[in-house]
């Protein structure tokens, strides 16, 4: 690939350092999210600032960075209300023209456009790694836990994938009480076990059971439904509490679904999806990833060339690696 | 009625110096909702203590106060997470054995448990016939604006009927942005602008359109679902901002109901219905109608003696009556 | 003047339709606050859009806006925290080298930096003239009851100079309770009183026994002094309720004070000065002047031409005018 | 000591399991805070409920409990607003005629006013030792931090005795990010470190210089002055950030104190003081202390039992022992 030559006033041009190849790729690779042939993909990174625009304020060349993977223009009125994930202008790295075009960082250099605020200084570089999560998953997680939770709730997470698993380590790291994770895969739960959660194998127990058991038959106070489909809700509501909040990070792609309002409004619950506002958390995820109290990069299964690139989504798409991080030089 | 005899260590007598009609005795009239016949109905009130148990320390005779309609404990771990509207043990004045077998304030006197939690004192009489909503529904509207606003929202209020109008004067004294109230009723609507509202008849107008021109085509970040129909929710999705929280007062008694999850998911909108928490603001309420910012009180149409109650009920069920308020020495 | 021809990437040309006069600028004036002969001066305005920088997003020649009179950067760690207030880079207009060299106001033509950031589009151009207090004056007085008060709560304010009605008419557009002005001259406390506030005349009543009256025996929950002065402070300490936050937008420039610690321990009381935040707040700010929830041009006693200027300095040295507002036309 | 023979309505009566000796305690023992002779002090505590007064609800003999120390009523104005630690009935167990002359807890039995309100129930065995400290110090630090912070915020305490090291656990389990401790003591800076925080030892470096330097050159957001002295509010503001919040645990008993109000102004810095509101936040400490998240316990010195309370108390008032547990049946 060609060194990007065009660097605008409120760009930087960065040189990335490890990218790593995220679910949302694979929508990419096997066309259900379909890319024009030659698209850059890729939106996880850290690198080094290589060039800045005439208007960057924050940056200099050198920099260790990361980004965040939804650009937001950082300024228009939902931006300025916390809503960067809905800012109109919004665009991804590598995911083709649907997503406004912008090359992806599976490259050795990537423009990153508005760098002042979609950029992040890495002040400890030994956390590098863990940084590499920042600016998509791990906040995506974070957030959906962060949003509605007091300290000393209880959290139920169901699904314990990589954003589940992102929630599962936040809502440790945040000073929730009891964190319950519930998934039917005994690895996945091991690693929830590691991340400081307790395990519920919805194939050996009754979820509702398990959870109301463990807060004192109240319920969680906050639930997380990373999984994105109706029976994941359907748990989800099961397990919540009277007053819970429940927050969807998993994608509903469905146009619409029969939900038990009934139950919904004499619980008092609330209910709420949506994408990440990556501008209103990435620093608060940033400080503790430095501070190391989230480690996400226990996840990472392989790391490979990018030259290997090719392999990698295949591994990836057959599910034989967790999460796979590559090395530009090589 | 005979006087109450018995005043347990935490309950408060009260002799009933007003007393009002609501919209859910209809329901105990009309037998929708079954009551036992014979029972005292009505639960929202004002009134002076008579006697207070052994363990009452917040008040004593002579005190002028209310109560709130929905009798929470006020010590369980809902009622202390601020969800007193799930209090196990809630129970409801004049609703009968459903609602905890509580003789209602459609009397000379009635027994108020758990005095020190649930009365409040009333210091300013000049506001006593406004303070007779606080226990009931003008905290219902108030919450359903207060618990996910913050100042400067455009809040959208879709039904004009009393709950609405409620929301509507303390989104209003909250100290809203654009306040707009969706109905078709004319007269309804023009109590919404009295109210300091933008009125939006649904039969000439599309209310999307309308709330997107008053909100720069951002929607309004605060719906209220005054209304408790599947059209309403519709119209409230339809005029809500991206990231916006959509607060369903109106009770769904239906046991599904078929939602667009995509547009609420890619919206990143937030739903929440239930009973009001009152323990949570009624003091809040009880501050700004007393400061003469909340002014409810003309929403009364007809003020009657509690010995033509028969005729108040018949008016009422028939729609010639906004708000009945009785004198019970009548 | 000469219309200034250099306009950066992120700045934006304006031209001056008004500007007003600010307490600020006789510092200036008389040389308290030294600046170099012949700056421009002057701080508070609204205009229109000539010709924007190349990277500016949000604006386009012919808008009509409003601009934060401290020119914060937006994008560096404190801006991220919502305190641009103390941005390692702000600048002020008209206030010399000291406050970063930035041209002011009382011109025909500003350059105002990092548009996208520090401007506010007008939609409601029949407030124009209210909002010519959002970037100064208005929003300092509304961040010292927002930022920590409840709805309902009552606040009390010591001072009713332009700061001091401008943290009233807030207080009661924010939904304060009882709201009451403390102040010694009758037409001051006679404005609050238009603003809805209960006036509080020191020289006739003790202002503690006024505050602990109307809020049974409570104190304020938020007390604004804004004032700046010690015996403003000692007011504001009296008046407190238990657990009050004092707000301090008033400047305190003395290096030291004696202060009741031990009261203020014994009491929980907490207290908090120092410069407006004026990008976390001038939206809601906005929002609320175009809804007509604010209203402070009623301040304005003087409407002159910019070629008077000099008079009109003269005249509000003198105190002979609380308000002065130009028309750079003229 | 006779076994207290008169329940009231409120009350529970406890067979105290497991009581602890805390500094304030000293104060009684040394007579600086005067009590009659024969007061039974103590105000930590973990036991069994052997009988509830009638109007108890939450409770049954037999529940493992503890309970604030502090003993608010619930109900009034300020336990409404969350800040118990000022209700105008407040008492404390064990200090004497001064603090409502409540008998203290260093007895086999003890009646626990407000039960409902002021007892919390144990219900994770396993971490008695740990809930010891939920009543008094453990809150009392937990509240120091959790009052003013934001997920991320870099924390530092100055002081690293009790109390700081209480506040010092709490910012670690809370999420901040920099934890760091300021002390002269080496013993007490590795108990910090053991608690997850960075260690500064003033006598080697300036405080500072090292705060500054773990903060990117920022200060600390979250300031905890957990001794309660001139010198450590120097410390504390020296360290503090702009817009940071200093919260004083630490008791100030002087009059009045000289602060630097022009540069806390100018930093725009809050500080507040004052006793904990034990009621606001001694769920969520509780919440954390079964899930694991803070464990106190590991500050107990010594345990032994009541009969050896006055060698217990020697050994204290010498700074032999660190914390010292009673068991009220040896």
């Amino acid at each position: 690939m060609p060194k990007p030559s065009e660097v605008g006033p409120t760009d930087a041009l960065v040189r990335i350092d490890r990218a790593a190849l995220c679910g949302t790729d694979l929508h990419a690779y096997d066309q259900s999210m379909p890319v024009d042939p030659g698209t850059i993909m890729g939106h996880e990174f850290i690198g080094t600032i290589v060039e800045v625009g005439s208007a960057v304020q924050q940056f200099e060349p050198g920099d260790k960075v990361t980004g965040a993977c939804i650009v937001s223009c950082g300024t228009c009125a939902l931006c300025r209300r916390g809503k960067s994930g809905n800012c109109p202008g919004m665009r991804v790295y590598g995911l083709g023209v649907a997503f406004g075009d912008l090359p992806g960082v599976h490259a050795e250099y990537a423009v990153t456009p508005f760098a002042d605020v979609t950029l992040r200084k890495i002040n400890n570089e030994k956390k590098a790694e863990d940084v590499l999560f920042v600016g998509d998953i791990l906040t995506t997680g974070y957030e959906a836990v962060r949003r509605s939770y007091q300290p000393g709730d209880a959290v139920a997470i169901v699904g314990a994938g990589p954003v589940g698993l992102c929630a599962t380590m936040s809502a440790v790291a945040l000073g929730a009480g009891t964190v319950a994770v519930i998934d039917r895969v005994p690895e996945r739960l091991a690693e929830a076990e590691r991340f400081g959660a307790i395990a519920i194998n919805a194939a050996e127990t009754d979820p509702q059971d398990a959870v109301f058991d463990l807060t004192g038959w109240r319920g969680a106070d906050v639930v997380v439904d990373a999984v994105g489909h109706p029976s994941a809700l359907e748990t989800a509501i099961r397990v919540a509490s009277a007053g819970a909040s429940i927050n969807i990070p998993g994608v509903y792609i469905q146009e619409s679904l029969e939900l038990p309002i009934g139950e919904l409004w004499f619980k008092g619950i609330s209910v709420k999806g949506g994408g990440c506002n990556l501008l209103r958390y990435m620093d608060e995820v940033m400080a503790l990833v430095e501070a190391g109290r989230l480690n996400p990069s226990s996840m990472i299964s392989h790391r490979m060339g990018l030259s290997e690139a090719e392999k990698a989504y295949e591994m990836f798409a057959k599910r034989e690696a967790m999460k796979i991080v590559f090395d530009p030089t090589k």
